[in-house]
C-alpha cells in the first residue's frame, strides 16, 4: 500500500456562488493527487506520455462530499493505492481542510493506452517497478 | 419519471492535452442537464435560491466514461428523474455525440438546505408540484 | 466588416464567491463568439486544424468589465471582425445580458501556425475566401 | 514598488488540445499572484471580505502571450506593484517556466467595493498600511 499526500489552496476562480469549491472541481485535486504520487516515486505522467508513449484516461470517478471546501482553504490531498496495477489502477483520495476535517472521499479508475497502436496496455514497468516495493 | 435533454458543444478551453474533453468537466454536463430540466418545467434553480431561499449541494458524484468527447462536439445531455425528490434527489445523465454515440454516464446526488437555518429540509413543493405529473 | 451573435448562459461552475461569472471566464465567451463567427460562415475551425494542419494561437488579450454577470444570465455575445486577417486576426467582442446592458469589452488577436512546420503563415484562403466578401 | 513570486504547476485539467495552458486560465495565475502577494504582507483577501466587507472586482485584464506553457511546466508567477493603490490597484504580472523563459505579461486592475453598501471606496487601511513601506 503506497499513501501519499500534497497540498492545494482553493482560489477564487474555484468557487462558486454558495461560496463553496465547486463539486465539479474535485477530479481536479484527484488529478493533483495522483500525478504528485507518481513524482514522489521519482517519475513522472508527463514522461509515460512524452517517452513511452502510453496515456491514462480515466474509466471511472466516484466522489463523495461530507463538508464543503471554502474559499482560501489550504486543502490536504490524501492519496492511497491499495493494490498494484494490473490492466487498471485505482487512485483513493481524502481531502481535508487545515482544520484537519475529512471533507470529501474519491476514487478515480483509470487503465493504460499505448498512444502508438491505440490500444490498451498493461501498467508499463517503467511504473510497476516504482511501486513494487510497497506491495 | 421525468427524461428531457439539452445540448452543449465542447469548446478549446475544456479540452485536454488527449485532445478529450477533460474528465471533471462532465460534472458541468450534469449541472447543465439538471438545471434545463428544471428550466422545462417552467422554473429555475435560481428562483430557489434567491426567492425561497433553498439550494442544493451535492452529496455524491458518480461517472463513468465509455469514449472520449473531443473538440467540436455536440453533446446531447440527457437527464433522468426516476423518482419523486424527498430529502435527497438523484439525477442520472447520458451523454451523447452526434453520431449517437453514448460516451459516459452518470448520477449526481442532491440534498435541500435552508440558507437562512443552514439546516436540511425536504425538497420543496415549489418543485414537487410541477413534478407530481410525472410520477 | 463582419458581425455575428451567440448565446451562452452563465452555470454555478462559472459564478465565483461573488456571485458574478469569474473574470477568467470571458476568454472562454470570446473563444465561443469566434468560433461560431467561423461557423456561421459554414466553415469550422476544428476543419482548420484537423485538416489544414493550422492552429491559432492567441498572442493578446484585452478585456474591459463594466457590469458583473450572474449566475443564469442568458449572455449574447457580439463578435465583430473590422479588418480582413493578415499574418494576424483581431476579434473584438462585446458581452451584454437578458437586459441588454453591455457588461463587457475585450479584444483576442490570434495568429496562424502551420503545424507541420510550426513556422507561422498567413490566414488560409480556407478562411480568406469566405471572409472576403464582407470587407 | 513591491515584487513577489509564487510557483504553480500547470496541471492536465488546465491544458488543451495544443497541448498548451489554455489562454484564459492565465487570469487565474494571475489570482494566484496577487493573492499571495497580499499573503506576504502578512493579511489576506480572505480576511478583507469576511471581516472588512471589502471586495475587489477586476476593472481591466491585458495578457500577452510570448511562449505557450505546457503540462507539467512549474511556472514563477511574478507580481509587481508599482504604485500605492488609490481608488484603484493594478498588479503586474510575468510568467516564466522552469527554464526562466519568460512566457506571459500582464496587468489587472481592480477596484474597491464596500459590499455594505454596494459603493465604491478607496483601498483599506488595512492594505495600505502594510504596503506603506515599500513605496
Amino acid at each position: 500500500m503506497l499513501k501519499t499526500e500534497c497540498f492545494k489552496r482553493v482560489r477564487y476562480a474555484e468557487t462558486d456562488k454558495m461560496g463553496y469549491l465547486y463539486y465539479g472541481h474535485y477530479a481536479k485535486l484527484y488529478e493533483i493527487g495522483r500525478s504528485e504520487m507518481i513524482r514522489d516515486l521519482g517519475i513522472t505522467y508527463q514522461h509515460m506520455e512524452d517517452e513511452l508513449q502510453v496515456m491514462m484516461p480515466v474509466l471511472n470517478l466516484n466522489c463523495r462530499y461530507r463538508m464543503p471546501a471554502k474559499y482560501d482553504d489550504h486543502l490536504r490531498i490524501v492519496t492511497i493505492l491499495d493494490e498494484m496495477p494490473t490492466k487498471m489502477i485505482t487512485f483513493r483520495h481524502e481531502i481535508y481542510n487545515q482544520n484537519d476535517e475529512l471533507l470529501n472521499k474519491g476514487e478515480v479508475k483509470l487503465f493504460f493506452i499505448d498512444m502508438k497502436t491505440n490500444k490498451r496496455v498493461s501498467a508499463p514497468s517503467y511504473l510497476c517497478d516504482k511501486l513494487q516495493k510497497f506491495f
